[in-house]
C-alpha cells in the first residue's frame, strides 16, 4: 500500500490524508477483501507520523464501513464489490442547461402596479423585535419542540379573539389551524374529503391556486360571476362539494358581496349535505369610508363555512402565516387525518406575532396602512381619471389593495403587455385572471391595478407611462 | 320605523347603532323590498343625529347590500329573501365537548429523556437578532414579495455551498427546494409520482411519518434492517419506487450505513428505472470521535438519490427550515408542476440564516453544541452503565442526539411506561418505533434514549428514576 503524505498541506490533516488514500485502495480494490491491514503503530513508524494519525484515520474507516475490526487481532478491509472507480467518482455531471436559472432582470427604473406587493416600508421592524425577543424569553422551550399540529394554542386563541371582533368570526381557538399559507392548507382539507371532490372556484378569479390544484389533478371548474359575485345558478348546476369565494372583496373584480347573495349562498349548503364554502378574507382588512363587512362565515349557522385569513398583505408574504376556521365536523376528520402533521408555521414568527398583535402593535399598524393606502389609491384614481378622461372607468369600489379599470382602446392585450414591459411599468392585464382564457370584450382593455406596493411619488409618473402605452404611436409621439 | 339610540353608549358610534337598527329591521322583514327609506336629512332631523351618523349608516348597509341606491331618488331597501331571524342569528351554536383540547398537564418536576428536543440554552439568540437586522436592512422588498417556489436563489445557494463542505452533496443551487418541513416536500414528490407509487421505509424507523403518509392513503411498506441498515433483500422483493433511508444515523437505531451496503443500494437503483432514494439526513451534524460521514447522494453518479436535510436539530424545529436536493429529472418535473407553488418558509427567518451560515456563526454553533452533546452523552452511558451493570446493553455509536439501550428484565413495556409516568420521566420504548406493532423479544426492554433537551446537572437524577422504574416494587423500595 503506497501512501503519499504532503506534510505541508494546509487543507487537509495528516489523519485524512491517510484515510483517503487507503479509501480510494479499497474502492479501486487494490486490497482484497479480509485482507489484513499494517498495525496502528507499523504504519505510524512506516509513515513518520502520530500513532494518533494513524488511529483517527482507521477509526474514520471503520465508521464508514471501509474496515472491520477482529478483537486483539487488528484491522481487515471489508468485502465491497463492483463499484465505479475513484476516477469516475471524481467527475461531477454536467447540470441540464434547460435547468438552470436565469438571472433576475434588472428592476431598475421599473414601476409597479402590482396588486400583490404591499407596502413594507412603513412596517414597524423595531416594534417586531421586541415582540420577538419577549417570543424567544418566554417560549425559547417551545421553539425547540415539535409544536401541535395546528399551532400553539396561545397563538389560535389570540388569531380566534383577533377575527372575532374584526371579523365577526364565531370560532374556538380549537377549530384554527394554522398553516404556511392558504395553498397548503387547503391542500390538506382536499385531501381529507374524497378523492373525487369537485371544487369550484370564482371566474375571474385567483389563477395561481387555480392552476395549483389543476396541475396536482384535482378537479376544480371555474364559474363566472354576475354583478353580486358568483353565480349561483351554474352553481346549482355542477353541485361542488368545495365552492371558494372571496364575499369581502372578490379577487380580482373587487365586488363586495352583497347580504342577499350571501344567504342565497348559505341557503343552498343547507340543502346540500357534505358541501362546503371556504372563504378566502384574504385583503379583508382594508375598507376605506366604510367599517369592516362581517365575515360571511359570522352568518352561518349550519357551520358550513371554512373560513381562511392571512397576515400576507397586513404584515408581510414573506412571514408565512395562514390561518383556516374548520367547521366541527371537518376538524374531527383534520385531527384523525392530521394528528402526525408537524405544524410548518415558523414558532418563532407565531410566538412573535402573539405579542405584536396582544400590545396593539397590529391594530396600530392596520389603521395606518389603511390611511396610507386609501391616500395612495385616492391619488392613483385621481390622477387615472384626470389623464385618461372618459376612455378610462374605474370600479371604484374603496376596498383592498387593488381596484379594476376598464380603458377604451383598440389596442389588443399582446400589444399593451409588450409596450408596459419597453415603458418598465409592471402590471396585470385582467385576462390573467380569466381562469378558462376567455376574452374580456374587443373595444376595451381591463387591468387589475394594485396601488400597495407603488410610492405616492411614484404615482404621476406610472400613470404618464401608462398613457404612453395606450397612446404613444411607433415614432414616440403622443396621439392626443 | 323605530330606531333606539343610546347616546350615552362607549362601545357603539351613534352611526352603528342606526346601521344595526335598519340591518336588523330589514333581516326581520319588518321592511319590505323596495320600500323607501327615509332621506338622510329627514332622518337626521327625526333622530336627532347629524346627518353624517345617518350618511356613514347609509354607507354601510349599501357596501354590506342590505339597501340600494337610485340617483337623485334615494334609498330602498333590497329583496333578501328566508333567513332566519337576527334572534336566531345571535344563538352561538355549542362547540363539541369531544373537540376541546385538555390543559397541558403540569410540566413541573418532568425529567425528559426525548430524541425530539434539542438543547434551547445555548443558541445565540442574540447573533441571530444581528443576522436578522441584516435581512431586514438588505431583503425588506422581497419579504413582502412572493418568493421563488423553491425558495430565495441566495438562500438555496448558501445552503448548496454548506452541504457540498460538510456533507459532500454534490449539486446546484436549482437542485434546492426548500420547504418548511420534511413532511410537506415529501408529500410534494410523491404527489408528483403517479398515484400508484410504493414507497418502502425502514422498520424500526419514524413513526411519525409512516402514520401520516399511511393517514393520508400513501402505499407505504416497513422494510426490516439487518444489522447494516435496511434489508435489500426485502427491497428487492418489494420493488418500491421511492426508499425512504437514514444512512447517516438510522432512526432509531443508530446504525450508520456501512459504505459496502451504500454501494448495494445505489447500484440496485441502477438497474430499477423510476426508482428513487429519499436519503433523511436528519441529525447527520453531530459526531462524536469521528468526522461526518460522506452523504449516500456524495457517491451517487446516476441521480436516483433525493437528499434531504433540515435545520430543526442544528437551530431549533420551530424554525421550519428543511431542504430537499432533487436529481434534474424529478426537478423538471417539480417545475412543471410547482410552478404556481408559494415558498412556504418563512422569508426573514431564510434570510437572516443565510447571513447566519455566512458569518461563521452556524458552524460556530454547531461545534460548541457537538461538544455539549458529547459531554453529555458521555456521563449519560457513564452513569446508566455504573447503576445498571450487566443490566444494561448500550449500542454505543457514537453519533446523532440518542442511542439504543437493552435493559435485560421480565417487565412488560405496559408496566415500564406507566411507571414512568408516576416517576415523571420521558421515555420511547422502541415499541413505539416498530411500524408494523410486533414486539422486540420478551425478556428485554430497548428504549430510544435521547440527550440533546436534558440538562447535564439532572442526568443522575434521571438515571436514578429509570433505575427505579426498573426495580422499585410496589411498597416503594428497591429490590436490588
Amino acid at each position: 500500500m503506497l501512501i503519499n503524505i504532503d506534510r505541508q498541506s494546509t487543507k487537509d490533516h495528516i489523519y485524512q490524508q491517510i484515510y483517503r488514500e487507503i479509501k480510494n485502495t479499497i474502492l479501486e480494490n487494490k486490497l482484497s477483501p479480509s485482507e489484513k491491514l499494517p498495525s496502528k503503530r507499523g504504519l505510524a513508524k512506516e509513515l513518520g507520523v502520530s500513532i494518533n494519525s494513524v488511529t483517527n484515520a482507521y477509526e474514520q474507516l471503520l465508521a464508514e464501513g471501509y474496515i472491520y475490526t477482529v478483537e486483539r487481532k487488528g484491522y481487515y478491509v471489508e468485502d465491497i464489490k463492483q463499484f465505479m472507480s475513484p476516477q469516475e467518482l471524481s467527475v461531477r455531471p454536467d447540470f441540464p442547461e434547460d435547468l438552470k436559472e436565469k438571472a433576475m432582470d434588472d428592476q431598475d427604473g421599473w414601476i409597479s402596479l402590482s396588486h400583490i406587493s404591499t407596502d413594507i416600508s412603513m412596517f414597524p421592524f423595531n416594534e417586531w423585535i421586541k415582540c420577538e425577543k419577549m417570543a424567544i424569553k418566554y417560549h425559547a422551550e417551545e421553539l425547540s419542540e415539535v409544536s401541535h399540529p395546528q399551532g400553539p394554542y396561545l397563538v389560535r386563541q389570540t388569531i380566534a379573539r383577533l377575527i372575532a371582533v374584526s371579523r365577526g368570526v364565531i370560532c374556538e381557538p380549537e377549530q384554527v389551524i394554522i398553516g404556511p399559507g392558504t395553498q397548503p392548507l387547503l391542500w390538506q382539507i382536499m385531501n381529507m374529503l374524497p378523492l373525487s371532490i369537485t371544487t369550484a372556484i370564482e371566474n375571474p378569479g385567483y389563477s395561481r391556486l387555480y392552476q395549483q390544484l389543476k396541475d396536482t389533478n384535482h378537479h376544480v371548474i371555474p364559474i363566472p360571476l354576475d354583478e353580486k359575485g358568483i353565480d349561483m345558478n351554474r352553481v346549482e348546476e355542477l353541485n361542488p362539494n368545495l365552492l371558494i369565494i372571496t364575499p369581502s372583496h372578490q379577487f380580482p373584480t373587487g365586488i363586495i358581496m352583497p347580504i342577499s347573495k350571501r344567504l342565497e349562498i348559505l341557503n343552498w349548503t343547507v340543502n346540500h349535505k357534505h358541501t362546503y364554502i371556504v372563504e378566502d378574507d384574504y385583503d379583508s382588512e382594508f375598507k376605506y369610508g366604510t367599517d369592516n363587512i362581517p365575515s360571511l362565515q359570522s352568518l352561518d349557522r349550519h357551520q358550513r363555512v371554512i373560513y381562511t385569513g392571512t397576515f400576507s398583505k397586513t404584515i408581510m408574504s414573506g412571514l408565512r402565516i395562514s390561518y383556516f376556521v374548520l367547521p366541527p365536523d371537518l376538524l374531527r376528520e383534520y385531527r384523525r387525518k392530521y394528528s402526525n402533521w408537524i405544524q410548518g408555521s415558523n414558532a418563532l414568527s407565531l410566538y412573535t406575532l402573539h405579542y405584536f398583535i396582544e400590545s396593539g402593535e397590529y391594530t396600530k399598524h392596520i389603521k395606518r396602512m389603511n390611511n396610507s393606502y386609501e391616500q395612495k389609491r385616492e391619488l392613483l384614481v385621481k390622477e387615472l381619471q384626470s389623464r385618461f378622461k372618459k376612455d378610462i372607468y374605474i370600479n371604484d369600489i374603496r376596498a383592498g389593495l387593488h381596484f379594476l379599470a376598464e380603458f377604451k382602446t383598440n389596442h389588443t392585450y399582446e400589444d399593451v403587455s409588450e409596450k408596459a414591459i419597453q415603458k418598465k411599468l409592471e402590471i396585470y392585464p385582467l385576462t390573467r385572471f380569466m381562469l378558462d382564457g376567455q376574452l374580456v370584450g374587443t373595444d376595451k382593455i381591463v387591468l387589475v391595478i394594485g396601488f400597495a406596493s407603488i410610492a405616492s411619488e411614484e404615482i404621476p409618473e406610472a400613470v404618464q407611462r401608462l398613457y404612453e402605452i395606450f397612446y404613444e404611436d411607433e415614432k414616440g409621439s403622443s396621439r392626443l
